[in-house]
């Protein structure tokens, strides 16, 4: 692109090395990782402070620039990618990678929000501490980002969702002003809590440059066991009742069915199946505590003894180590990639109220493959928190590409299907670009109304990540 | 007062029964329970559904009458009490008192916001579930109003405050127009948090009628401890050792102060030391699990041994079944009534960083001793969430009035150092009408200023509890 008559000022305002309009050093801000999307924009803008991204953002709102902010490019709904327009300057975060403050007695930790995920979960361990948010993408993501998208993960159902570990946030708003919003506390009932908006905002109301989070305990015990049931009935009552006995202690229930067991053990290095019959389905069911005092095994296998003679579960294998944890979260954390190995897959992030879970994945197996014969459901996911990977492969040997163009109807019949079950379109990755004529469909007008009313409010002008969400 | 001339047009809405003019049938809703507001109204509205609220504030708006939502009447900083101008009228949420759905399946409930606290409670108890939010009041506070404070109480160290149990809201908007969140999904990213607004916003933004909360396994093992320790550095100490062995199933940990234990056993009906001889300080620990299967006894006494052997306890007392816990629970709930009994009182609900807590005690009583020499500081609290009541009594002998003069000055004091340490001068009780004007000393410009964005987007007009948080 022509050089922008604005990029010399900002090279003042942020140094001429952090200002890239060379295409070769654009692009890795411009590519989406799934190439969904293939950005254009006149610069990226790395500023190395909260100083320089407020002077930034002031001088932005001065003449109307649009900026879209970006942390690790890890996103899945294109909300982080400019515009195939190139009216859209980039701001990357990246350079605002300190962790500020760690105090392990009050259980917390101030970063700066380009700090990788892993960086900050590795911060957290120097001091026998937990920070608890665990996804696929943590060598890479964001915290920033993973605020910005109150992302989810693995760890949700004892920890909560990222929204759950902040206690407070510095932010930019799109006027260039710095809200310094940066408490430590258990308990602050003074106002409307304005971080609830920038977490989840998907960076349309301000720019998060810094968070205090919560830590835990480390846990000091781990225990697992690879289930084998007759299908997610009773991996429903199982988790009811492991729930009911284990309460924060059980840290994760993950539900796979046999299909995705198979293309793992088919595609996946290094996966053995842990069971050595065949299950329709599976559970992955994770205990840990923090106190060495507590027999945690005991507990895992007292309960998978009741739902035994409750007749929910057919076979189970206890990991012998913590290697073996590690071996069956492989399987799980395997199952999205092995799929592609598999042809063509059509993807659905939803979640449902956590009891009508089966009822919705009979309903909806049953309807995508009405629709296409011979599809192969492969939802797998967090049965805990309602939330379900509900992916579709193609009918083996048919055509990916032919395949592919059914993505649309699918994705409006599972929708469909999930809105009767009074469930959400997009359970973790947010709307970005890629949700956003779906948002429409889903929410009332007043819900709309009450959102547009917000933005307008933050950011009258509307140059702060346009055209995402809303 | 004169009968208002909308009352008839009311009365048509939700019945003249519900219609309530009379003085003494007002009464009850007028009165502050300390007496430290005495409202004035044309009248008091008790509609019976939502569609009731909705109609009500239709017509509210459209004639431009100012109006206060009202729960239990219990709250401490005046919120819910209509202006001595006579111009606001009052809408009770109490006639929306039904439970609509108990899930113990997927661990939730759905209750309208008229429901009594302890009646949530007892719905959770029936199904064999915890609904945890647990405080003073709550024999005749309603979760709506809870929810609207964003009420605190004795289990937020496990459990999180109000804002972390609530799944969903149904709102009244200023306007009339009825917002229906109600979901009870644990993951869900489409758009703007938008109930985040309400939890914590006071009823200026809408009123809130309806709610899906979390549900927790109930918990089957209750242990207690109460330890006898030479400072509160001590007692920051034990909590950081207990809190990293003990993780979740550490569900209580209270400071208290000699002071406080001697006013109890003085005035406190069936108090009695549970430690032979005398301590500066004492928490009271306590320990809960929903599995039968640990030992949590043992994990008890292996924290306070270790505690004992880093020379942070002095002495501790067993709870020997669950009559002994709630002894040791009876003088901290009694800690706050039996200050009347040594004359004036002058009160703060703040917190500070949890690493903090035992610089601020020093500082704060230093200060206020300077102060008023011979005052009493009996501040006591939740030092797992930062969050103390610094409460400080009179001098032994001191004209009551006298003292109480002080209240505003002392109050400054205190704040003044709650603002060094980064802390918030009201933890759990919110802002209301009490603290409103201190509201702009603590926060910032841009707070305050996006705030009133907020206030004006959602209610152009200012009808719904103004003068109130802004």
């Amino acid at each position: 692109m022509e050089r922008s008559p604005h990029a010399d000022r900002f090279a003042e305002i942020i140094g001429a090395a952090h200002v890239l309009t060379d295409a070769s050093d654009q692009a890795p801000y411009l590519t989406e990782w799934r190439d969904l999307y293939q950005g254009v924009t006149s610069m990226v803008l790395r500023p190395g402070s909260t100083e320089e991204v407020s002077a930034v953002m002031t001088y932005a709102y001065q003449h109307d620039l649009k900026v879209v902010p970006q942390g690790g490019n890890t996103g899945l709904v294109g909300g982080q990618i400019p515009q195939e327009t190139g009216d859209e300057i980039v701001l990357s975060l990246s350079r605002l990678n300190k962790v500020r403050a760690v105090d392990p007695v009050g259980f917390t930790i101030i970063v700066e929000s380009g700090v990788v995920l892993e960086t900050l979960q590795n911060e957290a361990e120097k001091v026998d501490r937990l920070f608890p948010l665990s996804l696929g993408a943590q060598g890479s993501c964001q915290i920033g980002g993973n605020i910005s998208t109150n992302a989810g993960g693995t760890s949700v159902l004892a920890y909560g969702n990222t929204r759950d570990l902040v206690l407070g946030l510095e932010v930019i708003l799109p006027t260039g002003e710095i809200w310094n919003g940066l408490r430590t506390l258990r308990k602050d009932n003074t106002g409307y809590d304005l971080k609830q908006l920038f977490i989840g905002g998907e960076g349309t109301l301000g720019i998060i440059t810094a968070a205090s989070l919560k830590l835990f305990p480390k846990p000091k015990k781990m225990e697992a066991a690879f289930v084998g049931l007759p299908d997610p009935h009773a991996a429903l009552k199982l988790f009811t009742l492991a729930k009911a006995q284990a309460g924060p202690v059980l840290t994760g229930f993950e539900i796979m069915p046999r299909i995705g067991v198979e293309f793992c053990l088919n595609h996946l290095d290094g996966a053995r199946d842990p069971l050595e019959g065949s299950h329709a389905w599976y559970v992955l069911m994770e205990l840990s505590s923090g106190s060495d005092a507590f027999p945690v095994r005991d507990l895992l296998e007292g309960i998978l003894g009741d739902a035994f003679e409750d007749g929910l579960v057919e076979d189970a294998a206890f990991a012998q180590n913590l290697g073996q944890v590690q071996d069956f979260w492989h399987i799980r954390h395997g199952m999205s990639e092995v799929q592609k190995a598999e042809g063509g897959s059509i993807k659905h992030d939803v979640s449902v109220p956590v009891a009508l879970i089966p009822d919705f994945l009979d309903k909806a197996a049953a309807a995508v493959e009405a629709f296409v014969p011979g599809c192969r459901p492969v939802p797998f996911g967090h049965i805990g928190d309602g939330n379900i990977h509900f992916n579709v492969s193609q009918p083996v040997g048919a055509d990916k590409a032919a395949y592919l163009t059914h993505w649309d109807d699918m994705n409006a019949i599972v929708h469909g299907i999930v809105q009767d079950f009074g469930g959400s379109i997009s359970a973790e990755h947010g709307i970005g670009r890629l949700k956003r004529s779906l948002l429409k469909e889903v929410k009332t007008d007043i819900e709309l109304d009450l959102m547009q009313r917000i933005k307008s409010a933050f950011d009258p002008k509307g140059l702060l990540n346009p055209e995402r969400v809303l």
